[in-house]
């Protein structure tokens, strides 16, 4: 594995903070490349022109008096709960954390979609006050999504989709037609789609109701939501940490309960890592059983093609994973997504009773795991041992080696995709995003040969997962729990826990089981005498201080194996029983 | 779409001849690149022990005395059934057409796989003699897993699985341990695979007895059966013509019933275009429905990564591609092989009772078909329409645009794995082939565009099927009916009806229909008077000559869609039983 370049200059780049929100700061003219001052000016009239738009989005009524600023580390769930400006009626329907409810509801007309719509479109605009998690915000488009939802119930008695009136959130990424899809470039501001990317489409089908989209990070390749147009995302837990990433406003928005579901994309873990840094829930799941953008199709550049990423939900609870796979699969969408194969959502296989075989890894030998995250894996695996299950330690020692694969394939466009984006606007690239640069840029013949020895790992991999009759891997999601913003920036970052799995193509699930505790969590003799192994597990074994993590949301990955969408929710219900 | 490159010379080739088969022909020297006197005469020495050694492969009591020159046309499926070779128990079994059968006699034990597999390899060894279509030949291997199958079913009662004992063919390219995978490149003689590729594990794992792999054209990029190291495969039912490509050899062996299920591959028409020339049945599945070499496996070199290939069933009935397809998903192949997909065979799919809707094609606007494919499809059509069901003319006319994305993704290496190959011996290369020169290669960019392309191609496609509500299209699948030997070669070759399906990753069946017939097939005033459109065109119309071609099959495709191999068959059994 190589070690991460960092770039060439250590520029202060200032948190989000509530000043940005309101007038937004100027962005310092460092951020831009090569720009006289003219062209920064007009740069600096571009972010402040859409991020006042962004504002606007949001009606007067709802917004916040007064913010903490996010340095203090305040808890904007808990800040939530006790505004004023949510009803007891829209407290109630956005406390909820079972889609499934929501949805029965919703289909016998119990709840109008209007009502629905508006409890999360205003807790969302409160979540993004808080934590700056949105993109874009179109209530007034949702909101007459909902009255059309509302009429079709009442006039035919049926409803639209499996997912009738239920606001769903996306990550930038996905296009919805006539709102911009700038995943966070400047130089894609004020060029809405003109059309919806298939994954919205899917979701108009399902009946789901689309009301804002969510922050990423730059060029979607970090575990850091920071980008020049938006800014920072911050923790919903913790506002003085970041959500993570990609798909890090998603997971600030979903963890403050201004979405029920929410849509995000996953290539090494950006969907796992923001879930896990949030306490939330995110499933990543096997590329063809859930709709994508369509190669090319939002930035239409050049990428690397070796890693299929996916797209898959955020959720507060286990149940709404399941619920919306499964609306998902009942309309069957495999009949107009030429990416998704024939196979319905198999119910039978969400529950189990048998005696389950369970792999776990606390090391993959790359970067050892902080204390906290240790002990969450642990707990789980005890949990299971001592409910009789038979629990195996799995051999993760090639996970580097897939390490090294996957990330020469992130890296092999030589970064053309994301040069060809900042060049657009002119705005600077972030410093330590997993970007290649012109000696990363593979050609055919050694893409031919990564793709070879994909193969044969793919094959190698799925054969011993077979041969060893596992019904799921438990493991760590990152091997740290906190990072204040710009941290990613000198982290040498290592996602080694997590891609492995975009690499092989299998379903993993992240899920929330314990917060660090400074008492448990000091770590023992074999963490403090830890020898580095290489720059991120050095940086990783540095960072960690846990009286500054205290608090923070610890989670697992459930890994149920290629198509183990199903078997991944069976043995989280497992867990979640038994840590009860 | 682009005239093809024919190269710069005309040298003439022999036809394959009988003499050739027993003392082999010293290949004619300008087979050979740059190549000094000295290295020819290595070359030609290399290709004669080649051949010398598989002529001893095959027992000298099953050397036929005297073969007819090919040149004089004869039908090599009825030589075989008045040889006295073939016992008469040898003959009742390999005249069984219906896989199905064989395999319950086998499961029962009332045959035993020692007889069938005997059986096969002599009418295997009697084929080859008439129509040179075998590569790798290893009978002692095939009777010793024959062997071991009737032991296993005596001892315990239980079949090794769902092929039990069934002797099953396999085009060149499929790896089986020990045994050369050439696929025609004399520099790759004598270099036996050290593993057993994906397809053959799952044969053997099904139970099936691999006995001989088949002939293929020079980089598999043609319909002509042709390399320097086996020279020319012939067509079974009438030698004066080819057996077609690139499974070429696999449709010559299965017509002459030397095999009853054989394995072909399919990147642009290379199961079914061979499979209708010989008149027998050839499926093309979704690629993820049947295992496939992987990726750089065989040749281990650059290769186009645009469009998938494919492998499926080569058989002499319907049933047997039915008894195969079913066979294979039973032992679940998705657990070790990552690129297949868990879904079951679908047996309820595979009959039909309601009104189809059936889509027709029968001139795609780029080559008009000669009146014999013209008359099939009419045919077919025709039945199903007098039988109540409904037919429309399918719109065709993005199917050039889609050819020139297929012969561009093809081309993109620029012929590097075509050099790479022909390099290792010095051979030439064959002219004609669809290989692309330095002119063809495409960067990143360029293929970054032409994914994206074809990923909106075939999205549009699907939705317009979908929203169809056809059941499967009927239509050419190639627009000629007779090529002699080397045609190929200046015949601007147009693959476009079969290729379509592969760029979009539909199944597509080929069913025999009919032959060509003097009296019917002479061509109405819209075909003598045809002002050709292009070069391919022209030649297609020129070529025709009723007369050379009288008694050739003629067959159609069944396209059913993406994953709709069940719906291919359910189609060709109704088009099957109102045509007796």
């Amino acid at each position: 594995m190589r070690p991460r370049s960092l770039g060439n200059s250590t520029r202060g780049l200032r948190l989000y903070s509530q000043a940005a929100a309101h007038t937004p700061a100027t962005p310092n003219s460092l951020y831009y490349n090569n720009m006289t001052r003219t062209s920064n000016d007009m740069l600096e009239e571009r972010v402040l022109q859409k991020r006042a738009r962004q504002k606007s989005a949001i009606p007067a009524a709802w917004h916040l008096p007064k913010v903490p600023s996010p340095e203090t580390g305040f808890n904007a769930l808990e800040f939530i709960r006790q505004s004023t400006l949510l009803s007891p009626k829209e407290r109630e329907i956005t406390e909820t954390t079972d889609a499934k409810i929501l949805l029965d509801q919703l289909a016998a007309g119990e709840l109008s979609s209007v009502d629905v719509t508006t409890a999360f479109c205003k807790r969302a605009a409160l979540a993004h006050q808080l934590t700056n998690c949105c993109t874009e915000i179109f209530f007034d488009e949702a909101l007459e999504a909902a009255r059309h939802a509302d009429a079709h119930l009442a006039k035919t008695g049926k409803t639209l989709g499996p997912l009738h009136g239920l606001p769903v959130s996306m990550k930038d990424l996905f296009r919805i037609k006539g709102q911009d899809s700038t995943i966070g470039w400047i130089g894609l501001v004020g060029k809405p789609a003109v059309e919806d990317g298939p994954t919205t489409q899917v979701i108009r089908r399902l009946g789901g109701i689309l009301y804002v989209k969510s922050s990423i990070p730059q060029s979607m390749m970090m575990s850091d939501c920071y980008n020049h147009l938006f800014g920072q995302c911050v923790n919903t837990v913790n506002t003085r940490f970041i959500s993570g990433g990609s798909s890090g406003g998603e997971s600030s928005l979903v963890s403050a309960q201004g979405s029920i579901v929410g849509i995000g994309s996953d290539l090494g873990g950006s969907v796992r890592i923001p879930a896990a840094l949030c306490g939330v829930y995110g499933l990543s799941p096997t590329t063809s059983r859930h709709p994508y953008e369509q190669s090319g199709c939002v930035l239409d550049s050049p990428r690397q093609s070796i890693v299929p990423s996916t797209a898959g939900p955020m959720t507060t609870s286990l149940s709404s994973i399941e619920a919306y796979m499964s609306a998902l699969a009942q309309i069957e969408p495999w009949h107009f997504d030429p990416g998704l194969i024939p196979v319905p959502w198999r119910s039978e296989l969400c529950t189990t009773k048998k005696r389950l075989r369970i792999g776990y890894v606390v090391d993959d030998g790359v970067v050892k795991v902080q204390p906290p995250v240790a002990r969450a894996v642990k707990k789980v695996i005890a949990a299971l041992h001592d409910a009789g299950h038979e629990v195996f330690e799995w051999d993760a020692r090639s996970h580097g080696y897939c390490y090294d694969m996957w990330e020469r394939g992130i890296l092999s466009d030589g970064g053309e995709g994301a040069r060809k984006m900042s060049t657009l606007s002119g705005e600077a690239l972030v410093e330590g995003m997993l970007v290649g640069t012109e000696k990363d840029l593979m050609n055919t013949s050694e893409l031919h040969k990564l793709q070879f020895d994909k193969a044969m790992y793919e094959r190698e991999y799925l054969q011993r997962w077979t041969d060893s009759g596992v019904d799921a891997l438990i493991m760590p999601v990152t091997p740290w729990v906190g990072y204040p913003p710009w941290t990613w920036v000198k982290s040498h970052q290592y996602v080694g826990y997590t891609s492995v799995w975009n690499f092989v193509n299998y379903a993993a699930l992240t899920m929330p089981i314990t917060t660090v505790n400074q008492t448990e969590d000091q770590g023992d003799e074999a963490w403090r005498d830890h020898v580095p192994r290489n720059a991120s597990d050095e940086f990783n074994h540095k960072q960690y201080n846990v009286d500054s993590v205290e608090g923070l949301p610890v989670g697992v990955q459930v890994v149920g194996g290629k198509y183990g969408e199903e078997k991944c929710i069976a043995v989280a219900k497992v867990i979640e029983s038994l840590l009860k």
